[in-house]
Parts: C-alpha cells; sequence; structure tokens
C-alpha cells in the first residue's frame, strides 16, 4: 500500500519541484546545483508522510498536496545542502553521490540551499487553496523549519559536538534538527485533509516520536550500517565526538529508545483509528520503515 | 519629512524584528548571531522604502507595516550575512564591525541567514492583515528574494567576476541583486496603502530604476569613497576583477548612468502625484539618498 503510493504518487511530488526550479530559475548554474541536489533522490520519506497522512483518511491526493510536499521536500534538501558544507559537517558524500558543494563549490552550494529555502515559500503560496490554509501552511514550515525547529536544531547539534549533553539537552536537539519537519509532514497531511484540531494534536504528537525514532536509528547506523548501504561515510558521529543516543545509552539503550518510541507511535495510531475515516494500515506500515530491521 | 519618518518610524521596525527574534529563537548563540548583524544598523533604506510608500499614500503606519517592513529587512540582513562569507565575497568588514562569520564563525553565519531568511515569511504570515493580503506579501517576497531575483542576482554576480560581461547581462545580475528587493518595499508599500493595480506598476517600475541607480552608485562609492565614509572596505571590485558599471562605461558614463536613473524615477513620481492621494515630496526626498552627492 505503502509501496504503490511510493511509486505512483511521489513521481509527482518530484515533477513539481522540477518544474518550479524550471520554470522560475533565471541563472543556469544556480538551476544546475539545485536540480543536482533535488535529483541525487533519498527515501522521499518527508513528502511520503504527507500523502500518506491525506490517504489515510481517505481523501483524494490533488495538486496542492504534491505542492506542499515537494516545498517540504525543497526544505529537506536546502538543509542538507548546507549541512554537508566544509564550514557545518563538512561532507564529500550524500546519497551515495558527491555532496553539492563537491561539485559546484561552496558559494552556488550556499546560493542553492537559499534558493531552495525561498522556493519552498513561494511553492505554496501558488497552490489553488484558500488563502487562509495557504498562509497557516506556510506559517506552520516557517516555526518547523526555522529559528524555533530546524536551523535552531542544526546550530544546538553543531555546539552540542564535543562536550557532554544531557539526554533531555540531546531530545530538544533531535526534536529542532529532525522532529519538527517531519511533525509538519503529518500536520500538513491533516491540515490538507480538512482534519479537526483534534486530529491535528495527535498528528503532531505521532511526529514527534517518529522523529526522535528517526534520528536514533540514524544514529544507530553510523555504527552498524556501512558506507554501501547508507551512501554516506558512517562512523562520521564518532570521529567528530558528537553527542548521540548511543553515545548517552550504549547500544542497547539505544535500541530500546528506538522501540519505546516506536511504541508510542503505534499507540497514537490506534487512538486515531478511533476516528471513523482513518485507515490505520498505511500508517502501520510507515512505522516499519523506522525500525531497525526490515 | 523623510528624516522624521526613519527617526520616528524605523525603531519600531527594529523592534518587531527583534522582539520576533528573541521570542521564537531557541537557541542562544544562534540569538546572539542574528541580532549581532540585526543591530549593526546600515541605513535601512528597504524598511524606510515601505514606510515612505505607505505614508506618501498618505495612510497610516500601522502594526503591518512594520513586520513587513521588518521582514523584507531580515531577508536583506540574511542575504548580507551569507554575501559576506569566504566562500562567497569573503569580506571582514560590513557597517563598520566585523561581519558575523568573522564574530561567530562560518558556521552559525550560515544557520543566523538561513534563520533570518526563514523568519521573514513568517513574520509576515502572522499579520493582521487579511490571508489574502499576507498570501500576496509573502508570494511576492519569495519572488524577489528568490531563484528569479536575489539569489539569482548573487549567482549572477559571482560567476560574472573575472569575465567580460555586456551591460545588459550587468543589468540583469543587479535587477536581481539590489533592484528585486528594492522594487518589493515600493510595491510592499503600495499593497499597504491598498493602492490600485495600476499604481503597483508605476510603484515596479520606479523600484526597478530605484534598483540600478543604487548599485550604480554602490559600484561608484567603491571608487570614490573611502573605508571610513562606508564602513567598509573599498576598491574590492577591481581587485576582484568584479564587472562593474563603472569597468564597462568608465567613471564619467557611470556617473551619467546613474543621473539617467533618477531622472526616470522622478518622471513616475510625477506621474504618481497626478494620482489624487499621493504627496510626491517623500519620495523627492528618498531619491536624494541615491544620488552621489549629498
Amino acid at each position: 500500500m505503502l509501496q504503490q503510493l511510493s511509486a505512483e504518487e511521489l513521481p509527482k511530488v518530484e515533477k513539481e519541484i522540477i518544474d518550479f526550479i524550471t520554470n522560475y530559475t533565471t541563472h543556469n548554474e544556480l538551476k544546475k546545483s539545485m536540480l543536482y541536489s533535488i535529483e541525487a533522490g533519498g527515501k522521499r520519506i518527508r513528502p511520503l508522510i504527507v500523502l500518506a497522512t491525506v490517504r489515510a483518511f481517505q481523501k483524494e491526493i490533488t495538486l496542492p498536496v504534491y505542492q506542499t510536499a515537494g516545498a517540504l521536500e525543497m526544505i529537506h534538501t536546502y538543509s542538507l545542502i548546507h549541512d554537508d558544507l566544509p564550514a557545518m559537517d563538512n561532507d564529500d558524500l550524500r546519497r551515495g553521490q558527491p555532496t553539492n558543494h563537491k561539485v559546484f563549490g561552496d558559494a552556488l552550494a550556499i546560493l542553492a540551499g537559499d534558493g531552495l529555502l525561498t522556493s519552498a515559500f513561494q511553492l505554496i503560496s501558488e497552490t489553488t487553496l484558500s488563502a487562509t490554509e495557504n498562509v497557516l501552511l506556510i506559517q506552520l514550515l516557517a516555526k518547523a523549519a526555522g529559528i524555533g525547529g530546524m536551523v535552531a536544531g542544526q546550530a544546538g547539534d553543531m555546539t552540542a559536538e564535543k562536550r557532554h549533553v544531557s539526554l533531555t539537552e540531546l531530545k530538544t536537539i533531535h526534536h529542532g534538527k529532525t522532529g519538527a519537519l517531519l511533525t509538519y509532514a503529518f500536520v500538513a497531511g491533516g491540515i490538507l485533509a480538512n482534519q479537526t484540531e483534534y486530529v491535528l494534536e495527535r498528528l503532531e504528537k505521532l511526529g514527534a516520536h517518529i522523529g526522535l525514532a528517526f534520528q536514533i536509528r540514524d544514529d544507530l547506523l553510523d555504527i552498524v550500517g556501512t558506507t554501501e548501504e547508507l551512501g554516506k561515510q558512517v562512523g562520521q558521529d564518532e570521529k567528530s565526538e558528537k553527542s548521540t543516543y548511543p553515545a548517552l545509552l550504549g547500544l542497547e539503550g539505544a535500541h530500546q529508545a528506538l522501540t519505546d518510541e516506536l511504541s508510542q507511535a503505534e499507540m497514537i495510531i490506534q487512538q486515531l483509528a478511533e476516528t471513523a475515516e482513518f485507515q490505520p494500515q498505511i500508517f502501520t506500515e510507515l512505522l516499519t520503515l523506522f525500525a531497525l530491521e526490515k
């Protein structure tokens, strides 16, 4: 079900992003740089969550859904480009390919990131939804991606290197760095499916658990995964003395924390299933993406 | 009149920006970095144009005006922070003070820029204007700041270094790099003053001329100005073999081009003065800011 959604609908999200960039960019190298990172692929987990949420509430997936999902993927992609820069994580490899700045240089990578970030808001502003819905989707995206969300998480992640942080602090960093955008994916899906405030709150909680699960899994894979499997260099966290779940809780403790987050997510899915028009199956499938073993 | 507007009203724009950053940031170093560049001052020409436009149409300056003007200044400030980075123009001095990355490091400077850019859209989304007006102001800002506007201009500026560009190409670069945001300032002022499509088109043309005038003046000051006067290093363009108006047209030709742009701006102001509720005086004063001699 999720597999089918991914195969049939994600290409339409990608098309919205690529068409937008191609139509609006007036600078050719900038366009190439943005498209390079967009077309590098990845699991498209954030747009997939938007689509899955709309589908779970048995609503039709319309153009504004593709556009909102596309805007979210633009934000995610910009954050990867900037995060990989030498001044930040200094990564050479991303999704099995050279990082943006390795191909286009640091300056164009910075501008490609700035361009994708700005484009995300323009893309949502141009949907055929009501102005009220557009403003809400823009506002929540800016909050999730901004100085109380992802950007703050990135700053926290950076300043947490080479010093001990508490589990509480680590959770705050992860909530910003990864959780905020994943939460947005669920909530935006709920808004696009015309759900009530009560349901949107459940989706927000679900996103928070999934966000932590995602980050714990990512931390674990940096230890137990391989460069070939992941398409990026492993062992980087230990090398940079980064604070991670395994560093704080040990391997077993981190595995347990991952299991706990996924159990709590499962409970929320069961709560949502009490809402008549919600079909839990696609969300249950979604959870398997965040487990360590497939 | 402009002096009074600047002295009385600009502090309220600054307050909106500072309050927004202080209320929303969850990371202390990130906050300091953003506030450092916002509080470094500068002429605040873009928010001043927004205020002046609303005032010229004899409308009251309300909270949404301060917020929109503040969002625009956030975008401008982010662009300076990123532009000054070692990977871009590599400037050590801005507005007479060390640039953001010299104080906070490259990583936090990148994130401060990303944060200000994202915050601008959130700030507008939160005004008390109608959702339709908010979406329009957001959409036009994203267009002006984005991949068909400022970001494209920055990319063009960068790739134009160390090679000959035509006057047409130079105008395109300048239109994106400087003109797009200045044009937005006039048009946003017009929207906030509830003006007609006809008037908004005149304001757009006015912004284009002012934008070119601004850039030609900036190019000229890099040759005839001093580091003390400008608060930034002069002679940088020649050092980096940058394509500029003086490089293409000679000093005298560049002076003439500046005069031409200002004359055309003056003509549009006279056209606007035929609109009953428009008072040209404040715009005529505004023009003097873009002349080389004060």
